[in-house]
């Protein structure tokens, strides 16, 4: 058995693990990162559709306040260029297209009136669940007890308002509002900063897009690790030996180093094998953190033609399978790509569907969104989250109702010298590029205090 | 690489396991069946504390309609015998005591009439279930939308009346009503003949015990197949080849065979490495159901003392952290047995909380609802489930809102030469002994069938 020694390993090679790395590097620890792909980036992955010219299979976005994500792009020399929002947005409802300005799409008063005291209410609960601990929120018993889907039952009463708010479930959580808890919502809500911030693109999480595409943070994080980064390594087992700590790979490989961060969803984390066992409350709460399903569906035209008819390719609608378009076009607008989601429910129904099926409903409600000039793209190509064997699932893991209340004081607990990283672990923007740093930095900060 | 050859592997050598590698013993099939832990019996565990005198620190108990189960304790001679029920129970409610005979404690005519239409409203309901696919049920999306809880909170009226569906709940799941769907709760209810098919002792799931330990269904089901049962074995991997499946263990071992039959709890199923990786959905599945959380304790007495008294051992009680107790004596009597339940919250709390301290709180409520005697046992013991690495959880795993209506479909879908058994996977008494014996000989039908 090949073996590999350091100060510190990490599991995975996602945006967490590497910012891990570097402050560790950073603090003159020696780290090897395990990554069970063949690439870094996790759930980032570029793809290029021409020379320099990439496209987001992953996340791909960063918007206001997630201060770590523009610091890190900025130092790494990554270029920045805002999601294109000129010009009226669409929503499709009950079979019917709406053109809009602004981010109110017209769909009557009362329905709006609902909606945005809705939005309050959130908005407002949120606030009183700490960041560090939604378990200590002063209803964390009552909020933790019910699914967000019965909060919308008994809090909305119309139709458009309802639909609203399970867009907003299917766009931010990949899961329907029946899957997650009202805290989890509320806490997701807090985490990332309302849920117009969470929402919008102008001003929100979907503000700004990466030119190399999101996977570069990742790829230059990377660079300066050289062999410390060691691809194709499933880590299948941790060992806690008296001073050290072993991680035995699926090839036979074996590290060691003092300390050990796991940076990768809890589901997986929960199917590397640990000896000693873990503990019950954070091997049960592993069992209990599914992640959401999405497909990302990309159509690529000579040209972004939808902007010729003043519309800016956003589109809200409740046609299936494709609830939520964006403009994906390359900065220079060389060509046109339009990126529809299927979410929740709609991914399950298309991942089983396959990808002929998948191309043909997605060109079908490209076409209903912005006519005929959409049935022929130039290309079309998918990605499958909930099929990618080392993610099995995105955009992150939620919480069901009684996750966080029964077993959330285990999300970042260290079990001796293994300590708890990724997105999922992170207080503020849990479940976006700018948690993965936090929780990276983080763990990272708690392995130097204790070599 | 040791090597072993057969027609079909099995997977986990608990009762599912075991019953389906009988029953392809007697279609003159050659069986493999592979074990994680240095014994058979997986949920099922007895224990001496003298000689001939076993306790269940597992599942213990056999009801009526439970058939496959009787029919299996009696091919294999194994003696039966009842629960003790002579005399009154004890309700412990609010810090009073209160005796009574027969199944309803006395807690006032209003909780009695809103416990009792609940009672009816749920088996009316759970009728509507199908247990071959609880997500066809006519209101599945709006029963599947909420957790227990919430129908709890909605449809009862009094606080008694809540807290006997919250003690159902720890009793049948161990879990918290909220933690799993209205509609698992339904399908459940359903699956085990109602509400009081499931909690009576006498005439319910509670009224028989095994003489020699319920672990003896399964030692004699694994004499016969000798060293076809292969110990300490962990499967790691599965791998799918055209005409073959072999299964790799934690020591390297390779095992050969047409068809794999895997016959432990999802979550665990999950943790295996699936060559082909599994479909989304089926991977999905296993993110999503958790195993519930028990810890059962054990007090010995010289003597069943409190059957001096009137009394017939059976407690239930608000009294943290133990709600639920059984008079679990021998059946001569010769000593006295009281079992006390752990469940839910009240687990993992106490799970944390170790065993000294596990101790003290069993002996604390056992004085509480028996007199000074119950204080000074001859022997304390207990027994926690979520401890176990090759179980982490009991009785078995729960549904989450959403898992039912958008993963149910793969529960039991073969995958190539996969096969899957557990008492997860039943129509008839899910989570129990019987349930157990169903999926294990219906798989392997589906692999005879195939074969």
């Amino acid at each position: 058995m090949k073996h590999g020694e350091a100060d510190v390993l990490i599991v995975g090679a996602g945006v967490a693990g590497l910012a891990a790395a570097h402050a560790l590097m950073q603090h003159g620890k020696e780290v090897i990162v395990l990554e069970a792909r063949e690439r870094v980036g996790g759930r980032l992955l570029r793809h290029a559709i021409a020379p320099d010219c990439w496209i987001d299979l992953g996340g791909q976005w960063l918007g206001p306040t997630q201060e770590r994500a523009y610091a890190l792009a900025q130092r790494l020399q990554l270029t920045l260029f805002p999601t294109y929002t000129e010009g009226e947005s669409l929503v499709y409802f009950g079979g019917q297209a709406r053109r809009y300005a602004g981010t109110i799409p017209k769909l009557g008063i009362l329905p709006l009136l609902d909606f945005g005291s809705a939005i309050a209410k959130l908005d407002k609960m949120a606030h009183q669940v700490p960041l560090d601990a939604p378990w200590k929120a002063p209803l964390a018993a009552c909020w933790d007890s019910m699914t967000f889907a019965s909060w919308i039952e008994q809090s909305l009463r119309t139709r458009v308002g309802r639909w609203g708010l399970k867009l907003f479930s299917e766009a931010v959580f990949a899961a329907e509002p029946f899957e997650f808890s009202l805290l989890h919502a509320l806490f997701y809500i807090h985490s990332g900063g309302g849920v117009e911030r969470l929402s919008n693109t102008r001003g929100g999480a979907q503000q700004d897009r990466f030119a190399e595409g999101a996977q570069s943070l990742a790829l230059r994080l990377a660079e300066p690790l050289g062999a410390r980064v060691q691809l194709n390594q499933p880590v299948r087992q941790i060992r806690q030996h008296r001073e050290s700590v072993s991680a035995t790979t699926q090839s036979g490989a074996i590290y060691t180093a003092r300390a050990v961060i796991v940076a990768v969803p809890p589901t997986l984390a929960g199917r590397i094998e640990y000896d000693p066992p873990l503990p019950p409350a954070r091997d049960q709460l592993t069992q209990r953190l599914p992640n959401g399903s999405v497909i990302k569906c990309f159509a690529v035209y000579d040209r972004p033609f939808w902007r010729d008819y003043g519309l800016n390719g956003f589109v809200t609608s409740d046609l299936e399978p494709l609830h939520l378009v964006f403009d994906n076009s390359p900065p220079d607008g060389s060509c046109g790509i339009l990126l529809g989601f299927m979410e929740g429910a709609s991914a399950r129904r298309m991942s089983a569907a396959g990808f002929e099926a998948r191309r043909a409903a997605t060109l079908q409600c490209l076409t209903r969104y912005f006519g005929e000039r959409a049935a022929q793209p130039e290309l079309y190509i998918d990605h499958d989250w909930s099929a990618e064997t080392w993610s099995r699932g995105c955009y992150g893991a939620h919480f069901p109702p009684g996750a966080w209340t029964q077993f959330g004081h285990a999300l970042r607990q260290p079990i001796g010298r293994i300590f708890w990283a990724g997105t999922e672990t992170a207080t503020r923007w849990m479940g976006y590029i700018n948690g993965a740093i936090e929780s990276g930095e983080r763990a990272a900060q708690e392995v130097i205090e204790i070599l």
